[in-house]
């Protein structure tokens, strides 16, 4: 069986825009500009910079608490949500991987994998191709998932002809 | 004037819960029970436990960078939102105080004030009289937030007849 090996890219626009939205203090001074001074000026909000769609007004919050992976990971199947953009936010300042695709006729085409800083979050648009939560520090990571959290299906997996190989290069 | 001193307690249930959602794993033990396993084992997934209300399906992420305060703060107002709950997801592990309060007519009635672990989210129901966004830690803190971005006005402020004190216990 053949596969495809990736390194993990910086986690940066424009890049990554094609599939979502990266969720960090850089990433929403890239796209939204300067924040809002709330809390008579102790605080700023950089307002509604993760472009959620989600269907059925059926948001929730969830949390997702994932074991360790190493490299060199072996990604066999990419996954899809037809019914909502899905956002991934750190809450243990630990780096992951993002890894997406293009879709062409309900196939995944291009993959490239992505590795946020540990103070990024993602939203990833609804029915883009992706990776599950891969989290490379020992310990795991936890997150805050904002997705769709109605009761019809929304998960579509496909098992890729080439599997991929997530490497990481020397100077990582 | 005559002011109120609070000396923060534990975030846990059921304490907060009139006011809002813990969002830790913790939290969505006692809320929610035990996980689903998804990505072939890899990952807890504790679903929709922060009770998301926000109007008009107006649902936003938006980041809050805050500033650091020190103990004892002087609360003289607080605020809710008539469109929806207010979600804070902590990004960097720094615990913050939540001080909330029932209302009476109109008027917030027996102020009380929470410390998060550094672990835990809140998620403040709609409508519920709270501070602002207060961290303790010396950096300061980052916040994905989840609540309302529509156009419509969604904050009212009460100034307080009488202040509050917030002040730290020596076992704290």
């Amino acid at each position: 069986m053949t596969t495809i090996s990736l390194i993990p890219q910086p986690l940066i626009y424009p890049d990554f825009h094609k599939f979502g939205n990266i969720i960090s203090v850089a990433g929403a001074r890239q796209a939204a500009g300067e924040p809002l001074l709330i809390n008579r000026g102790n605080c700023e909000r950089y307002s509604d910079i993760a472009g959620l769609d989600i269907a059925d007004a059926a948001t929730g919050i969830s949390l997702f608490n994932a074991k360790h992976s190493s490299l060199p990971i072996t990604v066999d199947y990419l996954e899809r949500h037809p019914l909502g953009s899905q956002a991934f936010i750190p809450m243990n300042s630990h780096p992951f991987l993002v890894i997406v695709a293009d879709d062409l006729n309900g196939v995944p085409e291009s993959p490239k994998a992505f590795l946020t800083d540990g103070e990024q979050g993602v939203n990833i648009r609804r029915n883009t191709w992706h990776g599950v939560l891969t989290v490379l520090h020992p310990e795991g990571g936890l997150f805050s998932v904002v997705d769709y959290v109605g009761a019809l299906p929304n998960l579509q997996e496909h098992r890729l002809q080439q599997p991929l190989i997530i490497t990481m290069d020397d100077s990582c």
